[in-house]
Formats: structure tokens, C-alpha cells, sequence
């Protein structure tokens, strides 16, 4: 008997051939072939040990299937849509290999708590590799800012130059971001490595089943809590793709640095050939193409988290067919984030910072002016009078067109008669950076703190 | 010279493999083979005409092109990740097919006005496909609705019993909806069939061409504006997501109904075998996968818009790598459009309404109240006033459990003595739906000129 | 007999606090009370031109009505949060003002088709007022770019300098993305016309009403076609939610290129002191602040957008409360929207560009490279020989830190022989801007034609 | 020096008044007020532990704020446009009141550590509230299950009747999925409850400052690692946003359940009254407002954060003006998901179940065919064949209208001979949700254990 028969048995009309292709799945869920054949392999040997099927028919049971294995990975095994999903394809062709045996392996067990067992081993091994994807890319950015500890740019706020940082503590400010993200994946692994099998269709099952055994034996945490939230929840898969969301949000916030700073009126780095194209049209161009698709794919990103959240909204207990559109959504986000991942870190670790074009726009700001306010305040004057007076000298300075360190000792004193010159040292960048020394600043000793937890993190 | 110089020439490093493997898109875009084809061969015959290449070459060409289409058609065609995207690979082709002509194909022109071409195409295909599905499902929905004018049901809000409705009615409400579907991805293909060959790169172009004959030649309705705007604007391909968004909201509305009325406790609708499936665990199942899923893939097509405006977010001009990323979306959204619609025409034709059960619900929610209301309006009591006797008379025959047409005249006339007998054949579902007089109500009417409208519009 | 016994006649139990706090909407719908008051005039009236109110009754609600608004106007109007909504509250004081007649003013009438009407004419006001905004913000870029006819910058792709345009062509890009956008509000203002009054609760009446009369009365385009599609139809709103999506994706590109240009690396414009705030501590800064809220504002409408639609996935027919949040959702976007583009057209109009800055951008990016490749095409080489003998001569002068106008005639020629004298004169940027002649390209005439149609367009 | 000089200084015009308004936050910020002012008071105690301002000064400064704080409660403060934002509204009030050492509260701080400060503080205590209330609804959740526990209704998958089970196993599906809503929660906050203050504008400062002092005295976990990451930040409102919209999702859930269970179809629920609304013109009407409510603002919270998601995406380092969106939108979020939690735990709480119109439910639906199959399985027939076999019989007992346990021994013996009088008891809703004895089921010492857990872990 094979599967048509199983789903359609009660039927007299066979299903619309449209309505057949609209509603498989094994078009993309056979992805998950190696997580259903390692929930069926312990389904089985759980049903052996519990006495529901004999010792033998599991060992035929785990055999087949890993010949089922092998033949998908050796490109051999005939998927067919007609068999509708990757857990029917399987079974059916498990049923041909071993006989007999092979129909008793789904006894106690639902597609529903089945495929949401797949789909959790699933979403966590991604995690998993999401995790150490992000971690080489933070190892990229660790050691591109061991090597800049020395150079000085502007920090900007408001895209407009603020105060002079050293590239180090900006390249470490993503680092940090992207170490949250991997923990928040770690958190969410949590929820995901709680086994359903065993809720059934939605109700449990009166065959006497170990769910413990199975979680176990798939070294997941913990064992679902009610069978009738177990089949329906998909949590772990949109939390999942929150983390994914936030991952791509700060890979965005990257790529448009790596996009500003390579346009030639910053010059602030130079692309690596590798990763860069050039126009058909235009043969002197060199576009940061990697950084704007992952830029770009932030968006595809969002929208499926906000698609599957959109898809369970408002849906009634406990399993409804609407669920079966989780699975595309998620590989679109894993395949984003994976390969933004991926050719980042490739990017990140080959990326040239031009020192001497920062060093151009540090001159350009006043980012200095902080210093000078700074400098009134240690002088005793309330730091709101400080700043108007630092107003004053950058509106002298401007209107001249030079620098406030170019400023004489007199017009300054002019404007406030407490400055004197022991002001000049602290208007040169490099001093107004060595002179952050609060914890996380930019400051030197700061930034080396932060390379040694880092690296301690990542070790 | 082959392409992979056109791209690299100045570039002394390969691409890195998996920057290739990231920014290619022929494992997608391939899709607009058909469109960037027919862009070439109108771009051909314009560069001949305006004597940019001869006739001789334009005509080797265009044999070269439509022998590359017979090539992908009939499975023969070698797409090469390698050569990035489909415009690579035709062009790649051609000129292994006709030699140095095919290195001139590309004057005038650059791949950022032709995907922009390609893509309107593209879209003003299935923009037009679209309106035709909807109108197959207008279609259905009409002939059922035809069928169901004598069929009474209660009418919901808040899924409560509110007033009693014609089937008819109920269904043809759908159709309205969907026509104004059809209405909106009119307005939104005008803004699609504009020409943006001749924009170039960004700025135009040196040389001689004539935007105006090639939009001509594809039957294009006007050619772009501004040459900037022209190869960064991806309006055309929201405003159709955004009319596929209001689609599936209408369908997601539609399954939902569907869906309950399927359930036992409503019973007003047998599925056909042919567009159920039943369960791998319980035989008795007959389950609205069809509409489930078309529910479910409502958030999908969301996700895919926001996605989309979200890449566009903050861009600066003018084309950006970002943008690639606007035909997966595209495709994903016409999948889940033209699927849901194909499936739900054939499932809508062949739906098996169950009068039965609809009266039998009539009979339980107090339906007939408004009736009541409007009686005691017509007896010259304000409506404030009616509104708050007829609650008392629904209190009391609620007590009673029983309707209100059960309830003796005496107990009526104790509630407000302006009722007579003349009340109790108003009390009919019948009645009350035929009393419906005003244009576009329930009553038959109303809905006999709505069929005639709308069959006059479909036809 | 006030409104509450209106709504829970038939209830013993009076309304939970929370409960009624949760579910009024007063709060914000009270925005509609201008529109509130427009429908139930002509709904009087036409009750009185159809004999179901006297004449001297239409006459009492009329004046009554108007003496409302005089009230809340006057602010003297007391809104009650027990009185649920906006309706209510007017109906309510209505009565109180007139008496027994304003009893009758609901006559054939629901909230349900009352709070679509209030909402279509109120959102057709909007798109009225949006268009009107817009057009603002094109006159302000229009004025800009007809001073900028002579000013000439690099025009960018990846954000890397590509070919050079006049400002006056980067400017119309964006004032030709606004045009859409108003034909767009165009568009959805003909399908947000349309009177649902006269489909009361969902069914229509029995009373014998004129839903065209209503309609002609408040200038609506048509009448309903279908009294359920009437009441639970949001897609009016949709549709200028997504107009104003599409506005605010046009708007936050346009601040995009403010926020760089008004970076120092760039210089490209001075933003005026009116419209930039500085900073807290640093007191150098000058701070894009209002295009970064605008840009940021983005999501807000985006989000919006998304919430409703999400919102209306899946609800069953008719009206269900969900829908309540429509309002809400629509005034957010109303007002992120409005306060974009009003303050964007006076910030527009203000902005100083600086040419000299541009001009010295234009030195650095090779931005001729087109020119020579189109050069070696005119000498008879094929297009895609000429882009990589061009890609040498870029590399070659890379090497020498030269432009490509800097290389001697030896040099070029022993890339390739074709070139002689001739091609110096088309190397400046000046010059590249005048021959793209072809319509919409960057050229003079061009961009000429483009402020005739603008201007004429907005007249 | 008021305010309008500290920000302004440099600058010669005034805002304009459309961008000052358009700017200002003070409007919505304001809600932050007393997580301003318990900032300040920790930053100014610092400050003197430091050195940096006297202790004199330190207790005028606390003492200020206390007073500030008493005039905001009372109603008294003056909130001011002009003043842009809660901090400056404070912070001038407090100068007016204190005099010069107003002007030194500002010392080493940012307006950018500040907000980002006060925003981490309330962002974490309505995480607090958001668990303590969705705990509410898990004890109502509870409660309602322990009553619950013999009475059985149809489990539903597909919204078509699957298999029995208890209410208890239903209502504590929801409570699990809260209660990992509470645990989400818990990991968000630990990464809220980390201290910005000290990162200054965007590098540190000079100033020498102990940001862990501030975050001890504050009761935060933590301070920042970087101080360019720390002013840019915005995950912990988007981690909180999230899990509001996993909140969401699980409450829409549960309404859409009670929407269709209060319809009369189901009749399995009867709406306590003071959760339940009438209709303005059909006075039968009970609706469930409430709900449908709850079910709509899942939209909205959703997209509040695709909006912020949005807002942040390609966002350059450090601080933009765009960040200013964060909190409308988290507000909106605050008040959307507290408000449903507390009404939904009123209401949960007083729901009336009807068991026996959930005892009809039962008899209608063959949910007794999984025991049939079950059964078969026991006899030794494969779970496949045993699917089979079943389906026949459910065929039979369609054809005639009965139920399973109504077919003769005879009939069941001509499908199956292993069939016995054995099976009858088993077909028995109650035995069926008896025998679902594994961890997690429908059976009763499950459902006891969950409740144990349950109400262990919310004590």
C-alpha cells in the first residue's frame, strides 16, 4: 500500500493534480532529510526498547534508513512530489527497502510532532553554525583592530565628524554587537532543543512511548510540556529568525561604513579585489557589490520573520496547514545570513585602511571642540557655559577657515581669558584619544581591555 | 574576450568563490530570459535603425538571440554561474554564436537600464496574468453565487449571527473585492510599461539612440523621464507586490471562511475530495489544506513588500548592488499569488454548499432582531428608542429559549403596545432578506443587478 | 435613554473598567469628527427627502449637528470615554441638544457603515492634502534644479562615482519619484470615493434609502456595490498607507544623499541653520537632524502599513472589531508623512550646494572612462573590445596617480592606435554631460525639457 | 543660558519652526521622566564620589531632581516644545532651581549615554511588568484548567475535529506558551540591564568617571564594553519588541479560539457579559470586542517592530537622529501588549465553559478513529494497514450516518476480522483522553502534572 493510499483512503476522488503541486513540500523540505532520518532512527529504537516493535524490526528499521541516507547523498534517491513531503518520501522508499517493518515505524507518531522535531534539530544546528559563522567574523574584525590601534579617524554621530576614535574601538564596536548576537542565539537554542515526538497528532498517544528516550538520545534538553502546544509552536523558529534579524541589521550598519569609506571622498579603505566588481559599462569602477547585497538581503531578512509572524497570527489551536510555509521562510533567512556571514568575515579579514586619508578627516571636523569644552570645564567653569564658549571659538575658527589649534592664545583668551597653553597639547587627536580612559572608551588601555575579553571569549 | 574580462579587466585578483557564488544571480534572474531577449532584439533593430551598427549585424543578432531562446526552451542552454546573471549569459552565447557582432549588442546600453527593462516586463507579464486568474476566480465565485440566491444564511460581524443574507450576497462580496484587485494592477501596470532603455548606466548615453522606437517595439506605453530615476526605481515592482498583498488579504478572507464553514459545527460547506487531504495518523480527517495554505502564504507575500521597501530604505542614488535583491522577492510573491488564485478558482467552482445546515443556524442567533427594530421604527417609535425595546424582547425570548417568533403578541404588547399581528411574517429570514430593497443589500434585487454587472465586466 | 443603554441593553452586567478603557476609541478617533459630522448631515437629509424624517426634524439634527462642531471647535465640547467613540459622543450631545429627533438620525443606519463612510472621506482629505505636500517638496527641487543646470557632480552607482550629471539632473530624479507618487494618491483616491452609507450593519435596509443621494451630497465618486464588501472593506486605507510608504522610500533616499553630501569628505551642501541642530557636548556640530528623522521615520509607515495588513489577514466576513485599529494606524502614517514632506520642502528649497566641492569630487573618480570607451566605439571598435582597452588605460593612470585626461597621446595610442587628438576635448566632465543627448539623459536639452513638463505639470 | 543657547550657539538663525516642532520628542519622551531623573541623581552622586563636583553640590543637584520629579507627579511642570526632549526639560528646570551647579549635572555625559540610559531603565521595568501580567493570565489560564479536567471537547487540527481532549489540556497549551513568553522576557532583560552611561558622545570621556558606580547604584548587571556600540545600540528595545510580538501572536491565538468558540455554532463558551459588547443597531448582538481587539493589535505590535528593524537598517556608526523613532514605537508596543494581557486575564478568568454543547461537538466528528487504529496496531496489524483499515470503517459509518462505536461487530469484522467486542469501550471520548497516558498528553495524570508544575513555577 503505498502513501496515496495512507493519506487519501477515505477519498473517492483522486486529489487536483493543482491542488497536488500546490500543496507539496518536498520541493524544499527535503532538507531536512538527515534530521527526519535521525528522529525516525530513534523512534525506532525507542519503540524496540519500550516493546512496541521487536529488537529486529528496529535494527531493519535503522538499517533502511541508513540506506535511505546514502542514497540521498549519493544524488541516487527519486524525490516525488506525489508523495507530498520529505517524511513520506522517506517512509515510502524505507517501506520498499525493509517490507513490512517499515509500515509499523510511524506507530505513536504524527507528521506533527514529526516534522516539528525535524525542523527544531534543524533550526538548532543552524543556530549552531550561524554562531560560529558570526564568531569568524568578529575574529576578522578583532584582529583588523589589534592591527589599528594606532591609526585615528573621526568617530561620527550624525554622519558628521564628532570626536577623533581610534579605528580599533570602532571595528571592536561591531564586534560587540555580533557577540550579542551570538549569545542571543545561544538563548534561543534553549527553546529550541526540546523534543516533540511523542505529543502524536495533537493528543499524546495511548501507545506506551518514552519521549525522554528520544530527546536523549538526539542530545536535546528537554521533552515537550503539552502535545497540543508541542505540535503547534513554532517560537523557536521565529525566535530563531529574530536573532537572524538582528545579525543582518548589524551587518547592514557595517556594510554602509565599508560603502562610505570606500567612495573616494572618504577613502578610508580600499576593497580587496576579491571582493569587489567592476561595470559593464563603466570599466573604471570598483563597487563594493558583497557589502550592498548583504545590505540589501537585510530586508528579505526582516520580511520573513515579519511574514511567518504575519502567517501564525490570529490561527486556532492546535496544528493548521498554514504552518507548513515555516520551513521556506527559515531557509530564506539561513541562506541569507549564512552566506552574508560567510563572505563578510572573508571581506573583513582583507580589508586595506588607509591611515593617511583618516588623518585628512580628522583636520577637516573641529573634532577637537569637545577637548576644549573639556579643558574649560577642568578649569572650574560649569560645563554649559563651557560649551557656548567652545561655540564662540569653533564660529572664529570656521570663519577663518583653519583649525582651533591654529587659533592664537590671544583670540582665545578673548573669548574666555581662563585658557592658556597648556591648551594646545590636548587639541591634537591622538591626545584627545589617549585621554578617553573611562572603561570601554576609546581610549588605549580601553581598547586593550576589550581585545583581550574578546579574544579570551573567543578562545 | 569573454566575459568574466568584460568585468574583472582592471582587477588584478580573482573574484573569491564565495563572492562569486554570493552576488551571482542567474540561479534566479534566468527566470527573465524570455524579457531580456525581446529587450535585445528591439535594442538590435534600434541600433540599426538610428545606423549605430548595420543592418547586416542587427539581423545576425536577432537570428543569434531567437537561436538562444530555442536553446534555453528546448533544455540546451548551459547557464554559468560564472557569467554572473542572465543578461551575462545570453550575451556570452550570442557572441559564441555570431561572433564580433555580439560585442556591439551592448552599446548605448548598460546592465543597470537593461534589468530595469527586463524586470517591467517581467512584471507587466504577470501583473496581466494576475487580472486573469482573478477574473477565473470571479468567475467561480459568480456562478456559485448564481446558484445561491435562494440560499439563506446569517450574515456575521464579529463572527456573530447579525442579520440574515442571502449565500449569494456573501460570496459576491468576494467578488467585488477581487475586482477591485483587477482595477488596482490595471493602474499599477500603466506605471510598469515605461521604457528605461536609454537611461545607460545613469546618465544616457553619447550615442545616437531612440528610447522611443525601442518602447514602441515592445509595446511599451511611454519611455522614462529621467535617466537616474530610471535605473534605480523599483516602484513598479512594489506597487504590483503591494496589489498581490491586497489579493492574498482578500483570499486569506476568503480561506478563513471557507475554512469554519468546512467545520462540523458550521457544516455549510462540503469540500471536494479533490482539494482535501486527510491526515497520516487520522483516517476520518477531511482537511481545508488548500485554503489553509493559501492562508498561511498570505504572510509570505507580506514579508516579500516589506522585504522590498525595506532594501530601499535610505539608498542613495542610484542604482545600488541592494537592489538585486527585488526579483527573488518578485518571484516569491508570483508564486504564492498566481498558485493561491489557480487553486482557490478550481476550489471555489467546485464547492458543495449546504443550504441545511445554513437554516438551521438562522434559527439560533436572534437574526431576525433588526427586523423587529425597524418594525417598531416603521410604527413611528425613534430608532433609539426600538433599539432598546426590541433588547428587552430578545432578554425575554432568550430566557425562554425560544425566538422571537415564538413569543405570544400578548408578551410583545407588554414590551410596547404599538405591535400587531402584522409583525410575525416579517419575522422570516425570507422576508427579512427580501425587505432588503436598497441598492447593493442582500436583497435579491440588489443582487441580481450585481450578477448582471459583474458578468457584463468579466465578459 | 442614554448611549450606554443603547449598547448593553440585553446585559445585566455593566462593562468591566478595564474592559471599556480597552475597547473605546474615542481617544483618537475623536480626529474624525469633521467627517462624522459631514455624513450625518446628508444622511438627514436624505432621510427627509425619502420621507422617513420630516423636514422640520432634518432641519432640527442639521442645526443641531452644526452646533456640535461649533462645540468642539470652540474646544468646549466634553468627550466621554463611556461613549466609546467618536459617533457616539455626537449622537449623544446631538440628542441632548435637539431631543426626540436626534433618536431618528440613526434611522437605516449602522456604526458600521457610518465609521467606513467617516474613514473614506477622511483618508480622501488626506490624500488630497498628501498630494498637495508633495507637490511642494517638487516645486522646492524643481527651483533647485533649474540654478543647478550648470553645476556639474559625479553621478554614483555603488556609491562610487560612475559618470558626471548636472545637479540639475540628480535633483529632477527625485522630483519625477514625487510625481508618481501623486498620480499614485490619484489612483487611490478614486477607489476611496465611494459611499458605504446605506449598508448598514452588513445586509442593507429596509428602509427605503438613497445611497446615491448621500453620495452626490458629499461629492463621493459612487455608491457601494456590495453592503458586506462595504462595511469589513479597509483596502481604501491600504492602498494610501502604501502610497505613503512608497512617498516616505522616495523621501528617505533623497535625505540619504543630504546626510552624505552634508558630510566634510563630500562638502557637496551647506545645510541651513533653520533646518540643522547641534549637539548637546559637542559644540562644533551641525547635525542633518531633520532628514535623519525623516529617513528614520520610514519604518514607522512601513511598519504601519504592515500592522494593518496584517491585521486584516484572515478575519472572517463582515466587520469584526479588529478593524478598529485601522484608525490609528492610518493617523500615525498621516502624520510622519505630512511632517516629512512639509518640512523636507522648506528644508529643499534652503539647501546651498556647493559646486567647487563637487567639482573637486569630480576630479578623483575617473569618472571619463565611459567617454574614452564610447570614443574607441565611435573609431569603430566593438563595444565590448572598447570597455577593456579602457579598463587598461584606468589601470595605467591609477598607477601614476594621474587622471585619465592626464595620460599622453603615446601612451593611449599604445594601448590602441585608434586614438588620437580628438579625444582630449571629450575627457571633461562638461563636455561628457553635453553630449548625453539622448531624451531623459543628463544633457542640457534634456534636462531643459524635463523642467518644461515639471513645471507645466505642477502649474 | 537656557537651553535653546546651549544647542544653538554657534549657529546665527533660528530653527525654523515647522523643523522644531518636527524634532521635538517631548511630546512622547516625556514618559520617560522618572527614569531621567533616576539617572541624574546616580550621575551626579558619581560625579562627587569622583571628585569632579563637590559633595554640596552632588546633594543640591539630588535634592533639585527629587523636587523636579514631586512638580512632574503633581501636575505642576511645565513641559516646553522649545526644550526639544524630557532631558533638557529637566535639566533646565532643575538649573532654574538650583542655579550654577545645574549647569555641571551635564559633566562627562551625553545626551546620547543619557537617553540610551533612561531608555534601558524603562525598557526593563515594563519587561517586569510585561511578565508579572502575562503571569496574571497564566493563573486565570490555570485555574479555568484545573475546573477543566473531565470536561472533554474535540481536539482540533485543520480546525476539523481530530481527537478528545480534556479543556485543561487545551487552556494549559496556552499557559505554556506564555510561560515562555515570561522566560524570553528574562533572557531580554539581562541584556537591557546593562549601563550605558560613561560612552559620552559616542568615545568616552576624560572626565574621570566609574560607569560601574552608576550602573551599581542604578541596580544594572552590567556597563557598556564599548562606548561607540554603546551610544548606537538599540537591541534591547527590538529583543523586548520581539518578544511583545511572540506575546502577541499567543494572545491572537487564544482569542481566535474564543471568538469561534462564543460563536453559537460552537456555543462552548458564553462571554462574561462585562467583556462583551452590543451592536448600535442589532440588539441581539454579543460580541466578542474584546477579543477581536486583542487579535488586531497583533498587527500593530508587529509592526512597530519591522518598523524600528527598519529604522535601524544600514544605519552608519554612531548615534543618527533616526534612533529618535525607538521609543514612539516601543510605547506603542508597551500599551498594545499590557493592555491585552490585563483585559485577556480579567476575562480568561470568567469565562463560562458549556461542556455540554462540547459533548455534542464530540459526537459529530469520528474523533474516536485514531482509538479504532490504535486498537488494530494492538492486534498486530502495521500502523499503515491499520490507517487503511480504519478509513473504511469511518466510510461506513458516514455512508450511514452513524458513528463508529454504532457499526455492528459484524460490519467491523467484514473490514477486520481481529476486531473484537473489546473495542467498544475504547471509543469512548473519555477513555480515548484516559489512555493518552504519556508526559505531556491529554490524559489525566499529565494534565495533573502540568498543573503541578505550573503552579510550582508561578508561586
Amino acid at each position: 500500500m503505498n502513501k496515496k493510499n495512507f493519506l487519501r483512503g477515505r477519498f473517492e476522488a483522486e486529489a487536483d493534480a493543482l491542488a497536488k503541486s500546490f500543496t507539496q513540500s518536498v520541493s524544499h523540505d527535503r532538507r531536512l532529510y538527515l534530521e527526519d532520518i535521525a528522529g525516525s532512527v530513534a523512534h525506532a529504537r525507542m519503540l524496540a526498547a519500550q516493546g512496541i516493535i521487536t529488537r529486529e524490526e528496529a535494527d531493519l528499521l535503522v538499517g533502511g534508513l541508513e540506506r535511505v541516507r546514502a542514497e540521498i547523498e549519493a544524488g541516487d534517491f527519486v524525490w516525488k512530489e506525489d508523495l507530498e513531503d520529505v517524511h513520506m518520501n522517506i517512509e515510502s522508499r524505507l517501506t520498499e527497502l525493509v517490507g513490512e517493518a517499515g509500515k509499523k515505524l510511524h506507530t505513536g507518531r504524527s507528521r506533527n510532532d514529526q516534522v516539528a522535531l525535524d525542523f527544531r534539530l534543524f533550526v538548532s544546528r543552524r543556530l549552531g553554525e550561524w554562531a560560529v559563522l558570526t564568531q569568524e567574523l568578529m575574529r576578522a574584525l578583532t584582529r583588523q583592530a589589534e592591527k589599528g590601534q594606532e591609526i585615528f579617524l573621526p568617530g561620527y554621530t550624525h554622519l558628521q565628524a564628532a570626536q577623533p576614535v581610534s579605528l580599533a574601538q570602532h571595528l571592536l564596536a561591531y564586534a560587540w554587537m555580533f557577540k550579542r548576537d551570538v549569545e542571543r542565539m545561544r538563548d534561543a537554542d534553549k527553546r529550541t532543543r526540546v523534543s516533540p515526538l511523542g505529543a502524536a497528532a495533537l493528543a499524546g498517544t495511548s501507545h506506551p512511548l518514552d519521549p525522554l528516550r528520544v530527546a536523549r538520545d538526539l542530545r536535546l534538553e528537554a521533552v515537550f510540556d503539552n502535545s497540543m502546544d508541542a505540535v503547534s509552536d513554532r517560537d523557536f523558529a521565529l525566535e530563531a529568525m529574530f536573532c537572524a534579524s538582528l545579525g543582518m541589521a548589524h551587518l547592514s550598519r557595517l556594510c554602509e561604513d565599508i560603502i562610505l569609506w570606500a567612495n573616494p571622498a572618504f577613502g578610508f579603505v580600499r576593497l580587496p579585489d576579491a571582493y569587489s566588481t567592476s561595470s559593464s559599462i563603466m570599466p573604471q569602477k570598483k563597487n563594493p557589490d558583497v557589502a550592498e547585497l548583504a545590505r540589501g538581503k537585510t530586508g528579505q531578512v526582516y520580511g520573513a520573520l515579519l511574514g511567518l509572524l504575519t502567517t501564525l497570527k490570529g490561527l486556532p489551536m492546535t496544528y493548521n496547514r498554514d504552518l507548513q510555509e515555516d520551513k521556506a521562510a527559515f531557509f530564506m533567512v539561513d541562506d541569507a545570513l549564512s552566506g552574508s556571514l560567510r563572505v563578510m568575515a572573508g571581506m573583513a579579514a582583507s580589508l586595506d585602511f588607509r591611515a593617511e586619508n583618516m588623518r585628512l578627516a580628522l583636520a577637516k571636523g573641529y573634532v577637537n571642540a569637545t577637548e576644549l569644552a573639556d579643558y574649560l570645564v577642568s578649569k572650574g567653569i560649569p560645563f554649559r557655559d563651557a560649551h557656548g564658549l567652545t561655540g564662540a571659538a569653533v564660529s572664529l575658527a570656521e570663519k577663518r577657515g583653519v583649525g582651533l589649534e591654529d587659533l592664537p592664545l590671544d583670540d582665545l583668551r578673548a573669548i574666555c581669558p581662563a585658557i592658556d597653553e597648556g591648551l594646545y597639547p590636548l587639541l591634537a587627536p591622538e591626545t584627545a584619544v589617549r585621554r578617553r580612559t573611562t572603561p570601554g572608551g576609546t581610549g588605549p588601555e580601553s581598547v586593550k581591555a576589550q581585545l583581550t575579553r574578546l579574544k579570551h571569549w573567543l578562545a
